[in-house]
């Protein structure tokens, strides 16, 4: 009798959750004893500066019960949970949100990063190096052999960001506006702008930017039409990519002068849409990486960012039962 | 008995309504049948992008009734209202808001135009020539001796508005953002920033700029430190300000020639804080603009845009009476 009692109200503990909590989506992955992929899901936005600290804990407890609950399981089961943050660089907004996670995941070991830090070891585990992330926003982060990090850009879609999609979109619509002032030359980019906006003229498109809110999401969206008219020659697109691109090797150009790479083979990461979107932008990141590093090497992730937090989810629980026997 | 029922029913219509409806804040004006100007009132903002074309309506009605109250009167002694609306470049915008307007001002013959128009006759009148206007947003507004208009800019804060406040403050920000990650060159913007936004880290600003939403009204704000930093010497900021009067030149130009104004004298005016805030931007402005005109002459406006408005109605209420008499 105690013994059914007691596995009733404790389930088996051996499930790992990593949470990739972003601005558009929150990922979560449910990683076995033995590393394997159980289960994942798929929710809305968790970036706290959009939806605030409590809803945001909220939705990411919510897409790892659902996730759980796949394979008939609950968060219950959870041992350890490493969850991405896009955008938190502060840290007493990273401990506030491990606090209200934890009163959800209540037997878990919980951690709260960046999503810098979940992509770096989605593309080289735990090895030196860079990723450079421009997805909707961008940011560089980076790891020297001693462990020591640094990081530059992520200063989000009004003072920086520059390379990200937003960005990207920002300085398309900004030569649209030039071309139909006739401030600046013509472009395809007019066209496109049109029919991603749905804009039947130059005053309508003003109207589909900002009403009601400015929604920095839907504008990185252009971006892609961006790459589109790169690809078909239009010289604003291409230029608009090419600055991209050499902005993001200055960011890396940054964080390699802070970690004192400059004399070292560096391994770069790529992570986000603007890579996806046509070689423009890497090769002016490459470009520009190759005056302050002796020489680079270019990786793909070898997973997704959410399935990475799992993986450092497993290397936590692990690193714990190490530091407990040490003891 | 029927003069006195007469009377009630129907005041004497002899007061003139301008109105100045932006972003921030709601200026209106009434003026005498002599053209003097007997009350003013300000109250919040209604720019239709910001609050929705139905507030937006109800607050310049208020605004009204609210100076027609403090001479003792309602505003169902007006003869005649024009409204300046921030950012309305749409005609079936602008219709719309008349409409609506009115159901409140139900006797007045109405006219509902641009931000710009009234600021151009603010600093011109009925002359030709250019108004360049650099407040939150920036947009170039002219009109040559046949009496054709044209207008560059003007386009928000994400697709343009090159040289407005907004814009300043997004440069000085990144410009922050840059000195902060190593990718820029240390600036005094940087204490700046720390003070005007009561951040205490970079990381702090971040959450500063973009908590809950983006304020563009806040951000424009930060452009006066902009120009303090400037004016003692602090070249990153010169640098702003310069290339922002450069850009206000351009688009003073892509105006000057839509308006084949290229080989006249022309005649321009300044309006908005960016000018207030030191010469750097004007002298930019200047040196652009002297590339694509014979020669130009600066003027200060003559009353304020609200004023300006209310003229364009007695103006508008005259012009309806020589219309009548032709007939």
């Amino acid at each position: 009798m105690p013994d059914r009692t007691r596995k009733h109200r404790r389930a088996t503990r051996d499930l790992f959750l990593g949470v990739d909590g972003g601005g558009t989506k929150t990922h979560s992955v449910i990683l076995s004893a033995e590393g394997e992929l159980l289960a994942e899901d798929l929710s809305g936005p968790s970036n706290p500066f959009r939806t605030g600290l409590k809803n945001s804990a909220d939705t990411i407890a919510l897409s790892a019960a659902r996730a759980c609950d796949k394979i008939g399981r609950t968060t219950g089961s959870i041992v350890s949970a490493v969850t991405g943050l896009a955008g938190v660089r502060r840290e007493d907004l990273r401990s506030e949100m491990r606090r209200l996670l934890s009163r959800e995941l209540t037997h878990a070991t919980l951690s709260v990063v960046t999503d810098a830090e979940i992509a770096l070891y989605a593309v080289l585990e735990k090895r030196s190096g860079l990723v450079v992330i421009a997805g909707t926003g961008s940011i560089v982060y980076g790891r020297n052999s001693r462990g020591r990090t640094a990081l530059a850009g992520g200063w989000g879609p009004i003072a920086g960001d520059e390379g990200g999609g937003v960005s990207i979109a920002i300085d398309a619509l900004s030569a649209v506006a030039r071309a139909s002032d006739g401030r600046g030359p013509k472009t395809e980019l007019s066209k496109l702008a049109a029919e991603y906006f749905r804009s039947k003229s130059a005053d309508d498109l003003v109207v589909a930017i900002y009403s009601p809110h400015v929604n920095f999401t839907r504008i990185a969206g252009f971006a892609t039409s961006v790459a589109r008219a790169a690809a078909r020659g239009d010289k604003t697109a291409v230029d608009i990519l090419s600055k991209a691109g050499t902005e993001l090797g200055d960011a890396a150009c940054a964080v390699v002068r802070e970690l004192g790479m400059t004399r070292s083979a560096v391994e770069v990461g790529t992570v986000g849409g603007v890579f996806r979107s046509g070689e423009i932008v890497k090769r002016a990141l490459e470009d520009q990486l190759s005056k302050c590093v002796r020489s680079m090497s270019f990786t793909d992730a070898l997973f997704s960012p959410a399935e990475a937090a799992a993986r450092m989810a497993y290397e936590q629980a692990f690193a714990k039962i190490t530091e407990k026997r040490k003891k």
